[in-house]
C-alpha cells in the first residue's frame, strides 16, 4: 500500500518542467470526492445513444460523455449498444415544441437520466451542460432542464493577422498557424473547439476585420477548410473577413464597385469556390469604409449596396454577412458618437435579409465604460449584432484582472425604451423586440498562444462569460463568475472561489476608477492603449486625440452632448435622453460623457467634480491594493505556479493603476489648477515626465506592413 | 487492487485537453522499470553535500538530484545532513588538476557515488551528467568519469526582437515577453534555463543581432536583470546585442564614432549601469557594418576600433565582446565568399584581449551545406567563435526534419591544415591550435513559443546537439542522436529510437539533395527562404540573387573560385586549396562551390553534371518518402499526438521537397535545354508557374518596422 502511495506521488511528479498551467481552462476535470460520487452520481453506469446515426457531432457528444464521466467518477463509463434502466440516454426528439434547434432537455429520476434534443447539436450542448454540472458538483437527480440559446449566431471575432500577430491581442500570438496549415493540425485547434462548444459558441471569424485579401486565395481556403473540418465536429462554423477590394487585389479587376457586374461575378465565383471546400461556411464579417479600409463608398455606393452584393451569392448556401457599423468619416466634422447612427439608421430596410449589422456596445470604441450604443433600438428592420470586446484593449490589456461580465451585463440590461420600459439591449439583439429573423452576438477574442490561452488567468473568465451571455443574455454576471470559479478551481478550498469571485466582482469598477472615472473616455496614450494619455492633442484626426473628448480647461471638463452641445443624446429614445441630459438624474458614471461641467460643480456625493475625480482615482488604486491582498490570502491554497502567475500580473496592474492615477491627476491638475485635497498624495512627478514615457514595442499594435 | 489500477488510469487521464506534448524536451523523466532500478540503482538512498555553502547553483544541483532521482527511482531521495556510506556525495575539490573550472569527476563503487568539482557550477554539470545517465538507463556502478568542457563560452544567440517576432524563427514567437517583464516571470524562463544547463550551455544572447537600442534603456535593463536572476541559478550568463548607434538613439549624441570621447564615456557609463543591475553580465554581441547595421566604418574606423571601444569598459567586469565577421560591403565588387576574410584577417592582433570574432561555419550564409569558412585557421591572435545555426533558415525551417548534428560534425572535423594535417576547425575554436585565452561557440536558437519549443519535435535534437558539441566538439553526431532519442523516448519500444536515429542520420543529406545538391548554394526564394528561387536575378545587390551563385546557362553551371575565377580558394591553406581546386579530388558535394563546369562534364559516378543533378533531386525526394514510411512504422509505439505531429510535419516536408525538386529541375532544364533522363518524371509545370508562387506571410521574416 505504501508502495502504491509512492507510485501515486511519482505519477503526479512526472511532469518535470512546469509552465503548462491553465491550459485546461474551465474543463479541468478531475475525479470527484468518493462521497459526492456515492451520494449524487453513483447511478451512472453507462450511456446509450437511442439514435446513433454515426453523425460526427453525436460522436463528439459520446466521447465527451464517456471520457469525462470516466474521469469525474473514477470508473470506466462506456457507450453501450443496448438500452438499460440506469443509463444516460441521448435521444433525438424532432417533435419537441418548447426548445429550438440547438436546445435540449435534461430530465432525470433518481437512477436514470435522459438528454433530448431536436438535433445532434442540441445533444452536444446538453452533454456539456450535464458534464459541467457534475464537474461543479451540482445535483442531477430529479432535475428537469429545458434550455435553448436565445441568440442564434454566437460568434468569436479573432482580430488575427495572417502573420500571426493579433491586433489588440495581448495573450501572445494567433493560435492559427496559417503557414503550417493545412498539413499541420495543431492539437490546440481541437482544444479550442472543445472550449467554445462547452459554452455554446457556434461560430468563429478567423481573421482580422482589418482584412487581408490573401485569405480568400485558393491555398488559404484549403487551410481554412482544414480548420473547418475540425470545428465542424463541435458544431462551430468558420467565417472569414472579406476585404472589400479583394476583386482588385486577387482578381486583377480594376474596380471593386459593388454594382459592377464583373465584381459581382468575381464574388459569386469566389463564394462558390468557398462552399465547394467548406459546405457549412458561415459567411463574411466586413469592416468597410472605416479607418482606412476600402468599401462601397469609394464608388459612391452605400453600405447596403456593399453588404447586399455579398449577401446575394451567400444566400443559397445559408451564409450571412455581418457588416460592421463601426464607421466614422474624416470628411464629416461631426461628434464621432453620432456618426454610425447617422450612416446606418437611414438605410434600415434596405439590407438583404441575410445581412446583420454589427454594432459595438458603446458609441465610441470599447472604452472602460460606455453608455449603450444609440443604434440599439433604432434599426427595426435590420437585425443588429452586439459586438463586445473580450480582449481588453482599453482595460489594461492582457495583464489586468478585470471581470468583464459586469460590463457586458450592464450593456445588455441597458434600457432603450424603444418599445416602452424594459426594451433592453438584450431584447433588441435576441430579436424579441423587432422580430428579427436572424440574431447574433460577437465577442472580439482574447485568445492567443499563451499556455493558458488568455495571458492573465482570469481572462478565461471573460471568454467564458461571453459564451454564457451569448447563449442567454439575461444571465446574472455574479452567477457566471461563480460558475467559472467553481469549474476553474474544482478541488480547492472554498476560499479560492470566494476570493476569485470577489476579484471578478469588483475589478471592473476598480479599473474604470483608476483609468477613466465619472464618464471620462478615450484618454489613453496614442499607439498602445494600455497607459494614460489625457494630454494627447495632435493626431491626424481630432477625434483620435484625448482632448477632443475631455475638453478640460481651467474652468470646466466634459463633453456636452445635450442640445446645447452636439445633441448626440437626441439619437436615444426620449426617455433615455431625459435620464442623461438632466444633471440630477444622469448617473455620475456617465457624467462627462454628456455634460460639460465646472470643476467646482457639486455632485450628488457632496463633493465637487475635482474632488470626486481625485477620490475615484485614489479608490481605483487602493482597490487594486485590496485585490492583491485578497489574492495573497489564497497562497498555499492554489498551486505555486498559478499563485505566482496571478500575483505577478496583479503587480503589473498595481504599477499601472498607480501610473494612470498619477499621470491623469498631474495632467488634470495642470488644467484645473485646483489644489489636491489635503488627504491626497499628489503625483510624484509633473506632467512632462508622464508625457515622456514611451513604449514603442507594446503588444497588440497593428503592424505597419 | 482493481480500484487502485482504476485510480492509476484516471490520474493518467486527468489531462483533458492535449496539446502539451514535447514540452519536457529530453528531460522527460519517468519512473524506470523496477528491474533496472534493482540491478543498477538500488544503492542510491540519499544525497549529501559535503560543502553546503547555500550557494544558489549548488541548491539547483541539490534540487535536481532529489526531485529527479525521486521520480526516476520511484522513492523519495532526500538531501541529508550527515554523511553515510551509500550516498551520492557532492564535493568541492579545489585542488583537482585534470579538470577545469566547469569540469567534474564522477567516481563510484558498487554502493556509493561521488561527484567532485572545483566549483558549484562543475557540480551542477556533474549532476546533470549523472541524472541523464540514469534517465538513459546507463550503468553507474564502478564508473570513473572525468569531464571538462573544451570550449569556455557556449552560447545561444536569439535573433528575437523586442516585439517578440523572431528573425528566422520558425517555432512561433519569442519566449521572452519583454512587455510583461520584470514583474511577470513566465515559468518557461526557468524551464529554458534547466534545458540549457542540462546540456552545458552557459550563456544566452537575448536579442537579435539586427539590434534595437531600446534594450539598453534603463527599464529594459531591469527586465534583462529579472531574466538574469533566474538564469544565474543554472550557471547561465545573459548577453545583449549592442546597436552601434545606441549613443545617438538613446544618448542623444551626434555621433557614434568609437574614438569620440563622449561616445566612449556614454558606453562606459552604460556598461557601469548594466553591471550594477547584472553583476555577472556576459557582454555584447555586435553586428556592425553589415546588411545596413551601423558600425565603426560609418566614421572611417575599423572593426577593431569598434570592438575595442566596447571591450575596454567591459574588461574590469570580466565581460566580453563577440564581434561578428558576417560582413560584406556593397561598395566592394568582390566575391562575397572572400569579403569577411579580407576585412578581418588584416586586423589580426589589433583586437583587445576580451574581444572574440564570431564567424559563421561557412563563407556565405548558413546554406544547406557549405565548405568551412576560410577565416578558421587564419586568425592566429584573435580568438574565433564558431557561429552555427540551429534554426533552419535555409534547411526547410521549422517544419522539416533535418538532423543538423551531421552538418555541425562535418564543419568541426574539417581540416584547415594550418598547423599541419589534423588542424580541424574544432581545434581552432577550442583554442588548442593558436592558444586562444578565451574560447567560444554560438548557436542561433531555434526556440519559440511552440509548446514543444522547436516546432518540429526533432528540432529539439538540434538544440541538444549544439549543446553537446559546444561542450565537446569532438563528439560523434551519431552518438549524440542516440543519446537524444534515448532521452526523448525513454519508455518506448526500442524501434522508436531506431527509427528516430535513422531519420536524424539520413535527413541532412536528403535535405541537401532536394534543395541544393552537388554544391549549389544560395538558390532560395527571395524574402522567405523556405522555397526554391534559382531564377532570382534582380535584387538590390547582385550577391543577393541566385544567378550570381549558380551562373547556369546553356553550356555550364557553377562558380569558378579557382585562380581562373575569383580565386577565393587562395584564402585557404594550400593543402585545402589543392583538394578543392582539382576536379578529381574536389568532393562532388562541393563541386559547384568551386568549379564552373559544362553540363556534360563527366563526374566520378560516370554520370554527367546534368544527370547527376537530376538524380540527386530525385534521391532527395524519395528519401523523404522513405522517412515518412519509417515514421509510419512507429504508429502505435508513440502517443497519438506525437505521432501525428511528426507525421504532419513530414507531409509538409514531402510536399516542399517535391516543390524544390520540380521548380529547380524545371528551371535548370530551361537553362541546359537537355532532355530529362528517361527514368525521370519531368516537373509537372513550367518555370513560370513556380515563379508565380508567392508566400508573403511566411514566418521568420524580419518585420518592416
Amino acid at each position: 500500500m505504501k508502495q502504491l502511495l509512492f507510485a501515486f506521488y511519482f505519477i503526479f511528479c512526472q511532469i518535470q518542467l512546469v509552465g503548462q498551467n491553465g491550459y485546461n481552462l474551465w474543463l479541468d476535470y478531475k475525479k470527484l470526492d468518493d462521497k459526492i460520487i456515492e451520494t449524487e452520481y453513483s447511478f451512472i453506469s453507462s450511456i446509450y445513444l437511442l439514435n446513433d446515426n454515426n453523425d460526427e457531432i453525436l460522436n463528439t457528444a459520446k466521447n465527451i460523455l464517456t471520457d469525462h464521466l470516466s474521469t469525474l467518477l473514477g470508473k470506466k463509463i462506456m457507450s453501450e449498444k443496448s438500452q438499460k434502466t440506469d443509463q444516460i440516454t441521448l435521444t433525438i426528439n424532432t417533435d419537441a415544441v418548447d426548445i429550438n434547434g440547438e436546445g435540449f432537455y435534461i430530465t432525470s429520476t433518481s437512477n436514470a437520466l435522459k438528454i433530448e434534443a431536436k438535433t445532434n447539436k442540441g445533444l452536444l450542448y446538453g452533454t456539456y451542460c450535464l458534464i459541467n454540472k457534475i464537474h461543479r458538483k451540482e445535483k442531477i437527480k430529479n432535475i428537469n432542464i429545458n434550455e435553448s440559446p436565445k441568440i442564434q449566431n454566437r460568434i468569436l471575432n479573432h482580430w488575427d493577422n495572417i502573420d500571426r500577430t493579433i491586433e489588440r491581442g495581448y495573450a501572445g500570438f494567433s493560435i492559427f498557424n496559417w503557414h503550417e496549415l493545412p498539413e499541420y493540425l495543431d492539437p490546440r485547434y481541437e482544444d479550442y473547439a472543445k472550449a467554445n462548444a462547452s459554452i455554446g459558441i457556434n461560430g468563429t471569424v478567423l481573421t482580422n476585420v482589418n482584412a487581408n485579401a490573401i485569405v480568400l486565395r485558393a491555398d488559404y481556403l484549403d487551410k481554412t477548410a482544414a480548420l473547418a473540418n475540425i470545428f465542424r465536429k463541435y458544431g462551430i462554423k468558420v467565417y472569414l473577413t472579406a476585404r472589400f477590394s479583394a476583386p482588385i487585389e486577387l482578381g486583377c479587376l480594376k474596380t471593386a464597385d459593388p454594382l459592377d457586374p464583373q465584381v459581382r461575378l468575381w464574388w459569386k465565383n469566389k463564394i462558390d469556390e468557398i462552399y465547394q471546400k467548406i459546405p457549412d461556411f458561415g459567411g463574411f464579417l466586413v469592416k468597410a469604409n472605416s479607418e482606412g479600409q476600402p468599401g462601397p463608398q469609394d464608388y459612391k455606393r452605400n453600405h447596403a449596396d456593399g453588404a447586399n452584393m455579398l449577401a446575394e451569392p451567400l444566400k443559397k448556401y445559408g451564409g450571412i454577412v455581418m457588416w460592421r457599423a463601426f464607421v466614422y468619416s474624416h470628411e464629416v466634422n461631426e461628434d464621432r458618437f453620432k456618426q454610425a447612427y447617422k450612416e446606418f439608421v437611414p438605410l434600415d430596410g434596405q439590407f438583404a435579409e441575410n445581412v446583420l449589422v454589427q454594432v459595438k456596445n458603446g458609441p465610441i470604441d470599447f472604452q472602460p465604460r460606455e453608455p449603450f450604443h444609440p443604434m440599439f433600438g433604432a434599426m427595426h428592420k435590420t437585425p443588429l449584432i452586439l459586438e463586445l470586446q473580450i480582449t481588453k484593449e482599453y482595460l489594461g490589456q492582457g495583464t489586468h484582472l478585470v471581470g468583464l461580465a459586469k460590463m457586458y451585463e450592464a450593456v445588455l440590461q441597458s434600457d432603450t425604451y424603444v418599445k416602452g420600459k424594459g426594451s433592453t439591449v438584450a431584447k433588441i439583439i435576441d430579436g424579441s423586440t423587432h422580430n428579427y429573423k436572424i440574431t447574433g452576438i460577437a465577442g472580439v477574442a482574447n485568445i492567443g498562444t499563451a499556455f493558458n490561452w488568455t495571458g492573465n488567468l482570469f481572462g478565461q473568465a471573460d471568454w467564458y462569460a461571453f459564451g454564457k451571455l451569448a447563449w442567454n443574455p439575461y444571465l446574472d454576471a455574479s452567477n457566471i463568475f461563480k460558475e467559472w470559479t467553481a469549474a476553474t478551481f474544482p478541488n480547492h478550498d472554498k476560499k479560492v472561489a470566494e476570493v476569485s469571485n470577489w476579484l471578478l466582482e469588483h475589478s471592473h469598477e476598480a479599473c474604470v476608477n483608476y483609468m477613466a472615472p465619472i464618464g471620462l473616455h478615450h484618454i489613453m496614450a496614442e499607439g498602445h492603449h494600455f497607459g494614460p494619455g489625457p494630454w494627447v492633442d495632435s493626431l491626424f484626426r481630432a477625434d483620435w486625440t484625448s482632448v477632443y473628448y475631455h475638453k478640460a480647461n481651467k474652468d470646466s471638463i466634459g463633453f456636452d452632448r445635450k442640445n446645447t452641445g452636439t445633441n448626440a443624446l437626441s439619437q436615444y429614445h426620449p426617455e433615455v435622453q431625459k435620464l442623461y441630459e438632466n444633471l440630477s438624474t444622469c448617473p455620475d458614471e456617465f457624467l462627462l460623457w454628456f455634460h460639460r461641467v465646472p470643476w467646482t460643480q457639486q455632485l450628488k456625493s457632496g463633493r465637487n467634480v475635482w474632488q470626486e475625480l481625485v477620490l475615484r482615482y485614489d479608490q481605483g488604486v487602493s482597490k487594486v491594493t485590496e485585490m492583491k491582498s485578497k489574492w495573497d490570502s489564497v497562497k498555499g491554497l492554489v498551486d505555486k505556479e498559478t499563485f505566482r502567475s496571478v500575483s505577478d500580473h496583479l503587480n503589473i496592474q498595481s504599477k499601472e493603476a498607480q501610473w494612470w492615477r498619477d499621470a491623469c491627476l498631474a495632467y488634470f491638475q495642470s488644467r484645473s489648477q485646483l489644489p489636491f485635497p489635503s488627504e491626497t498624495i499628489p503625483p510624484p512627478r509633473d506632467v512632462d515626465y508622464y508625457k515622456s514615457l514611451n513604449y514603442p514595442y507594446s503588444p497588440g499594435i497593428k503592424p505597419k506592413w
